[in-house]
């Protein structure tokens, strides 16, 4: 039986969880793919750093260089996080020819085209699998599984993090920063939270998404962001009593004009945000509680779909990384290192429209005077933007002068809705900020 | 660029489904492969048939035989359906060398050994996505998501008329027999609808599945089959009170002794099933309604996982179809044709166990006369046979002298429940028949 010799970079989470799980099947992989993959050597930072499973020191080298240039190490994972170093090791184990596993999704939205090229010159794969939403296959799914298809649409639950906080804030009625400091204790969150709630971990995985589905990179800065930071109770009961959940979505929507004509005219236009989102409490989506992700794929041909696992950890990530390193192992058995290249450029004309332009329902809660009159004011300013109201609320039972009040739209442009609410701030029966929240119905 | 023939052989609703989606998506597939599909002939029982997508007659022959001989058809993709004709077709497809794409799951459910082993002599790989859910990715995420991965529960809704059924008797009210004829009128259950609602249908899906996953050949005639014929709306209305939703599930269950030893020692044993059972209303399977398929994985590396997606129909066939045949294709240009085989038997010395060993919860209502001690007498009986009771229900407001005593238990095996069950149908109180389904709680 053919065997080949896996090297990786990093001893952490992941990486001893990538020993764990290797030393518990490693036998049954074998047994699957017909040749054995033989754990070599793992580069860490220190002999003597905490790691989640112990690692026999005789495994362990702190020089992470020497190790990529082993003749005998076949497949490099690089499983030590940042964007700087892991650059170096992945740029290192290519330019040698070797294929590389990452788990690495900031690495990937930072310098993703520099190192997909790097891959295409050395003609050596670089492997992603496990860096968008760990125990979900969901690059194989749209890579090779809707190969077929053209997505028109991807809403992505991809932070476990804030996802957790919202299930928690939905369920015990609690506030944000409370349930933050609980997250926090359970391990649910870093010390410096702001990578997850502000929503940039979504945005580096919802980036690799668009760019694999849509066959062009997308770099992070046309991708708009807002986090869950802010988010008040009072608008996750409203939109409870509407019939709906807040969930923080990744969210990709083709917006080209419809046909094959329009598509080729002026290449395909998608949106790629990731904002806080009320979606009907009825949706598969809605029902993904605590540090689980989900990824709904909706494909011209398959129609609806969605994929649903746990997004981190050692053990899902690692179930990632070792389908990787399947697939190197057989690409190096077969000769065959660029069968499914990392990423294929074949919409070199498409672009990432603008927020403003982007299209959605919204939900706005305002908390005004209650004097006859108000309603009238805010529907005419909405009318003059061409945004029509889907349904309004006046809670009852609001003590003194000012009240809640809570209008769904229809579908418009984020442009006009913004310069309404606008105008809406400007009234003078305004006692708080209005709130906007957009609405995803899947239709 | 290069480019490969593809043959197909049925004309029906899956495969005018393939023939138009790959008019609509032929050239974004091209980009996306760096290879062209030509989909050159299609073979069909008669020209005049009526389809759900029309083809042009230039497209069309009678002859699959020949087809399949013409020295420029490089793939074959069977989409007749059947299991002897069909059988003709992939073996000979397989015996000429060509790679063969089918969604045929009664075929490979029963004569799927002999296909895979003609597979593995002819080097010409049988690719088989299409045969299982069709519209999920499902059989790639096994074979190469999971390859890390021991799989220890499998369960799976992944029969859409049965789901569809079961959806509208839930939020309806209805009756067994009103929803199927209204499904037959709208097109979701065939006249003779025996093969999906006795469950057959979904031994053929799980057979696959449990052989895939588990490393050894599941024979059909192992597997336990209940239908859903006879569910009553009695017990979907307690079981929504009990907060469960039934479900028709396909279930494998790892039965091993834990630990390697066991396992090394006796083989894997597992559990492969078709039956009703409750689930929780919370878990996210209960949420797939409808014709909606899914497909939650349980590994020993990954943890829980769900699949869900259309389960059939002639768009969603058609996108599996199209994701094998580019595997195939790649597998062409590279001459990499037993890359992935089609079946790997790693784990021969497995097998199913009997349904009498297999482990579950059971809910169970009786309807019993309403008079002292029966609860004690039906208590000593499961007593007996060590089955604990979890919850007794035995509603209020029933007229007359008969009432529904509702018991949910413990974990037992199925030996000894169905011997107390037959005690218990014997004492004199009984007023009909007992009703036995099973619980799968996911703990």
């Amino acid at each position: 039986m053919k065997q080949v010799n896996l090297g990786i970079i990093g001893g952490g989470t992941v990486g001893s969880g990538v020993y764990h799980a290797w030393r518990q099947n490693g036998a049954l992989m074998a047994s699957r793919l017909g040749m054995r993959v033989h754990l070599a050597q793992i580069a860490v930072k220190a002999f003597d750093e905490p790691r989640p499973y112990p690692i026999p020191e005789s495994l362990l080298t702190t020089d992470w260089r020497s190790m990529v240039r082993r003749p005998d190490i076949d497949i490099v994972a690089e499983l030590a996080g940042g964007t700087t170093v892991a650059r170096d090791m992945v740029l290192e184990a290519l330019r040698l020819g070797k294929p590389v596993v990452t788990a690495n999704k900031a690495l990937l939205s930072a310098h993703g085209e520099e190192l997909f090229e790097a891959a295409g010159q050395s003609r050596a794969n670089l492997y992603y699998e496990a860096s968008v939403a760990g125990g979900i296959p969901i690059i194989k799914a749209i890579r090779e599984g809707f190969v077929g298809n053209r997505i028109t649409h991807l809403f992505g639950i991809v932070n476990g993090t804030c996802n957790y906080i919202l299930t928690r804030m939905k369920q015990e009625r609690a506030g944000f920063e409370a349930v933050l400091a609980e997250a926090h204790r359970l391990g649910y969150a870093e010390a410096d939270p702001s990578l997850d709630v502000d929503g940039h971990d979504s945005l580096h995985k919802i980036g690799i998404l668009a760019s694999l589905a849509h066959g062009f990179w997308v770099r992070p800065e046309t991708v708009h962001v807002e986090g869950i930071r802010g988010l008040s109770q009072a608008d996750i009961q409203f939109a409870e009593r509407l019939g709906y959940t807040i969930k923080l979505l990744g969210i990709i929507k083709a917006a080209s004009p419809a046909g094959r004509a329009g598509r080729a005219a002026r290449g395909s236009r998608i949106q790629v945000s990731v904002y806080p989102a009320l979606i009907p409490s009825s949706h598969v989506l809605a029902s993904v509680h605590h540090v689980f992700n989900a990824i709904f794929v909706r494909g011209d041909i398959v129609g609806d779909t969605l994929f649903y696992g746990r997004g981190a950890g050692k053990d899902a990530t690692a179930s990632a990384v070792l389908s990787d390193v399947a697939d190197a192992a057989l690409d190096l058995k077969f000769g065959t290192p660029c069968r499914v290249p990392p990423f294929v450029p074949h919409e070199r004309a498409g672009a990432v429209i603008p927020i403003a332009q982007a299209v959605s329902r919204y939900y706005l809660r305002l908390t005004v005077l209650d004097q006859p009159g108000v309603l009238a004011q805010i529907a005419a300013i909405l009318g003059r933007a061409r945004i029509s109201i889907a349904s309004v609320i006046q809670p009852e039972g609001h003590a003194g002068d000012v009240v809640p009040l809570i209008l769904m739209t229809h579908e418009a442009p984020n442009a006009p809705l913004a310069h309404a609410l606008d105008r809406i701030q400007r009234l003078a029966v305004n006692r708080a900020p209005p709130v906007m929240i957009r609405v995803e119905s899947f239709d």
